[in-house]
């Protein structure tokens, strides 16, 4: 079975690099991309694949139902694109100025939909059924995943898989992680108001920059004297603006960043402590202070299990050089919210282009290596079909800390 | 000689308001007052007074010679206006949009100009010579007194008396000091140049915000560790800036600010301790920095000798109700130039408009009493032609800790 | 009559010298100097002047009424010695181990002595009434001065007048201020209540040193940008100890230090802005603190017209070279609680040893130049006797802004 | 072959248990320990095992080599006590005052003693070398394990186990890490030399208390900013001693402090950035300094492979409950000298006394569970005799992430 599908992947190759490449001349953004939604309607209509739109907002979700009984198995592609202008010189360039599929979500739906109709053509053959999440909306808060969910896509669902084409890992490698995989993303914004003046009466104002200075200084003490060690966190104070005359005194300062955590309750804690910095700071300096905190994503936690399991299946894979553990990175995808729904697993499948620069993701110049979608395809294939036979693990191990 | 003198001047009252309205109605912006300054020495031409123009730019001299021997006494008056719109309702409000005489200068030298042709009438029963400067540029630095002392004016001059009408001050009321009068008020621009980067990778970066946060911390540290107590100082961060998007970490930030300072040695300590802090904070963490120091004008150290002198010669002037020492004022003056150069006082005539609310000096509301342009013509009149006879002051005082 | 007084105390000199060098010998402690008392009151009765004994704990006062009405003017010594050993190799070096006059008081009270001596035997042709106060414990808070106050010393008092001999000024110069002449100077202790733990847990701790070090650098804003910056004033934490062994997390951190300012307005204010600081950074990091502040004396203010009266006088003492205004000194003396009750001044007589190295007040080997004893006398017995003549002062003067 | 090793363990337990009582009662001190090396010895003599005393100081080596070829295997126990006064009521209570096994010592080497006994006895069906490490002094830097290891203890060894009785971990649990276990625990100690004086006269002074605080505050940016935050370390200032009057300002402070980390490029680096904030900070101040970085024992590192070849060896040993993986411990061993030098991995067994109040490793009631040490030996002894035939792992595994 394993086999059959990869040559039938291995056959569809062609197919998927040609769609890949339509969706890259027809980028849409975020929570605008109807004729994306309206592309992969059309590809499971034509080959009469049960499939429903508007799932959540643009979202699209397709069913495979093989003839034997198994379990119930989702994979996600994104497929919005980024406010960047394609700086590339190919034939697939944007043909949109100002937008592009700049981080890979054309191939990840290129992907999808020929592992899709491959499976349907196996279906006769296959256990369970399978779920494909065409998710809207990802590049940008709050996300489409978390409006599909609610709108029934994981209804039934018993594990989903999802990989992300990574462009910094070269194609051949697959990455994992045992614990978080990516953070939680999140975002402050703290002006604190004092009392302005003329530069030379400090004793009639209430200095803002003194005190926002302050403060960035004591919100190192969050990391530094008062999480666990063994807990990564960032709190970055991206902008500090007082933006003034010479000789004034500031009469606010305005202050934004950026919290990156893998544990929630780090993540409260961490806001908590914030405000009651900013609280005493400002009590310290007779200042006012408005303070607020707006959760990102939230971090994604792939099950051990499943991303055993995961690896595991990438054995069959010929084109799968490399497997490895990696820490995790700092970046955030709405991936989490399937996580906290469902049993599954979240990875990176290299995706680096050949014999040329590697630029980052979100970068005008960026491309993926296309071979990597095959690779994707037929570890998200080979995991699916697979998944009904898998083993329960040992009772021994201890999860817990690992989340 | 005095009384003859003061009768002049008040029945001079009505040209001084006429004169001084008829400015107030035509301001110039510093370095731009060409029409002023003709008028000026149209006036000093149509009373036969010897005058010289364009020194050392829009500047103007005037002299009268006494008939016997004697001191040669400087009095100044600025005549420059300010980029500030007009909104008072008067006869005579500005008819120039957005420039006003929002500082008094036009009643300085409505005061000078009358003072000038009432002494070239009582000439022959005078001691010595008088030199009239009409200054221009006093509101924007390098300022006009620097290069009209460069032109000459001071030359063979032995004393300098300047006031400044007072608009928070009550009419009738004399204020002076015995150390410094106001303030030098310098500028200086900070850059921490750190390394920028992505908000969740610190450890690619260099902060510039947190380094720039320590920095204004630690600057603190001059005035409150470093200064002699006695010695008031003042060290302003006016603006901070290192606007980025909240999930960056910032490249650099921008810091600039004022320092205000009495003594020469004081401000030049400061500058040298700012570097050594600019220096040591960057080097601890790694960044690089720009550091700029701009000297504004000096402080204004009236001489304690002219002070007292100036003090008595009030007394004679019967609309001085109260003569005040008072405790510096943080803003600056370039007749800081002058007592450099030549013995003699600044000191403020009050001149708070009666019956109506007061608004401060730059303010677009902004007038003052013109009955203060009498008073400050009759002191300093009275001073001018006394001079002469000063007694030397004993030796037993010690000024050097005054300045 | 003054010429006389300064012959009558020429002829006292020697006298003089040998009662301070007897005293220098005989050294007591604060509060317990009931000898030197005994020694006084013993002088007086041995001249036939009336005298009060055990004023307000040790302190003694004499009284010599001239025959003629006029002003009450009292005269203050203090008596008392320091907790140092006497390292000078004199014949009149201390006799009592680790006691020692090293700050002059000896001096003070030989000086006073015959001065009442010879005013006595004035007294036929003196005006008004003379009191002279011999008080005990200047040196050790909460001093003598406010006891013998609260036992009357004062009552029907006009003026008082008071020296500091002064080992750091040359003799024959009189130093005196206008302003505040000496700071009133407070202590403080905080201690900063955290949580302890093992240095490699921080967050189960809450670490004070890391608290009480954002402390230190929070209290540098209220001298850097709380207080006007026309007033001086110190903050200095002296002592910060949280002594650990190196791989615990401190529990507690005890910080204490002084204060020193001129204006009550100004001491009471950073007083309760200390504590809002404390509360505030002890909020912002979750810990509890105690927060204690201790008044010593408060400034010495002399008063402005009496200081004038006292250059004055000092023009009929030969022996004065200079009379200068000094910034004024940050140490403390309780005279100032003298002048919170009745008119008067205090001023610095010049006492520097001839040809021989200066060692400040307070050191082993402090001496004074006896011949300033004289001095003193002759300044403070021209100003008692002639004090009942004394003009009043311009109504013009403003004082408010000296004080 | 692992069934008989296990009988013959269990037929050994009461004498494991009264070897570690005897051992209990007999404590010594590191570097101290000549009667508990003679007592190790005299055990091999007895039992006719090869062994070596005096090795690297008090060490003690024993060797069984088994009658078919193999790896040679080592196991470690350290035999040292604390300093700590025993205060528990039992019958093996220790009967030297102020010396205590508090972190079961005696436990490591009555097990290794037994296992070592048992092993000699199955020799001839055994394969391979065994050599039993009795270690000295691994409480006290430098320790034991250094000297021995260059004495040549690990020559020819292939492979090193040892395990920590572990009071905090129920009895029955297996506690690892496949990435560091415990921490490098360096010190620190900086001496700020400032320039001390007068609480009321800062410009004459370089207050060591402001540049103390200010650089304890710049620490903490190393671990807030310029570390991975996937990089775990502590870096805390325990003490901060500037012990003066309240009137004076510091001459020097001095901080000393701790270092937890578990890799050695974080480790130097952050010595490094210490040094350069100092530096700076100082600088900035016009300060000098000390700056001194001791290196403890570096971070327990056990090798991935190993570990999970141990984790599979406790699945015979029935007594084992719960084999987890646990997040790094920050305190510190010299068994990550061994696994410097060969493969081997570290774990942690359970031996929380039952019934009984937990008291935590150094405390003066601390006690185990002695069944754990049989739990121990048949750990170790599985693990020994099976290493022979361990597969080797898939190369597909990057192991450098979790070192």
């Amino acid at each position: 079975m394993i086999q059959r599908l990869h040559d039938l992947l291995d056959g569809s190759y062609e197919e998927m690099v040609s769609i890949r490449r339509y969706l890259h001349q027809h980028p849409e953004l975020s929570f605008q991309e109807t004729q994306t939604a309206a592309f992969i309607a059309e590809y499971y209509k034509k080959h009469g694949i049960e499939h429903r739109t508007n799932v959540g907002g643009n979202g699209v979700i397709a069913k495979v139902t093989g003839s034997k009984p198994g379990k119930t198995v989702a994979l996600r592609a994104d497929f919005d694109a980024l406010p960047i202008q394609d700086e590339k010189e190919v034939p697939y360039k944007s043909s949109v100025p100002g937008v592009m599929h700049a981080c890979g979500h054309d191939g990840h739906t290129a992907t999808l939909l020929l592992l899709a109709k491959n499976l349907n053509e196996l279906k006769d053959d296959l256990e369970g059924e399978y779920i494909f999440i065409h998710q809207h909306a990802e590049e940008y808060a709050p996300g489409g995943a978390k409006p599909m969910i609610e709108a029934g896509c994981l209804d039934g669902v018993d594990v989903i898989f999802g990989t992300h084409l990574w462009a910094t890992a070269p194609t051949g490698t697959v990455q994992y992680a045992l614990g978080p995989l990516m953070a939680a993303a999140d975002r402050f914004e703290i002006t604190i108001q004092g009392q302005g003046g003329h530069g030379a009466q400090p004793h009639k104002t209430r200095d803002a920059i003194v005190v926002g200075s302050q403060l960035v200084m004591a919100l190192q003490q969050i990391v530094s004297r008062r999480l666990n060690p063994i807990d990564s966190a960032v709190i970055t104070v991206g902008s500090f603006v007082a933006d003034n005359a010479f000789n004034v005194i500031a009469d606010k300062a305005k202050i934004i960043g950026t919290v990156r955590t893998f544990k929630e309750d780090v993540r409260s804690f961490i806001s908590e402590e914030m405000e009651r910095i900013v609280k005493g700071t400002c009590l310290a300096a007779d200042c006012t202070y408005e303070y607020q905190y707006f959760q990102g994503y939230p971090a994604v936690i792939p099950h051990v299990e499943e991303t055993k399991f995961l690896i595991e299946s990438t054995e069959s894979v010929k084109e799968v050089l490399i497997t490895e553990e990696i820490a995790p990175d700092m970046t955030g995808e709405d991936f989490s919210y399937y996580l906290q729904n469902v049993k599954g697993t979240f990875f990176f499948t290299g995706a680096r282009p050949k014999n040329e620069h590697t630029y980052p993701h979100h970068h005008p110049l960026f491309d993926i290596d296309e071979k990597a979608m095959l690779i994707a395809a037929k570890i998200l294939g080979t995991a699916a079909v697979t998944y009904h036979n898998k083993k329960q693990s040992s009772k021994k191990v201890n999860e817990s800390l690992l989340q």
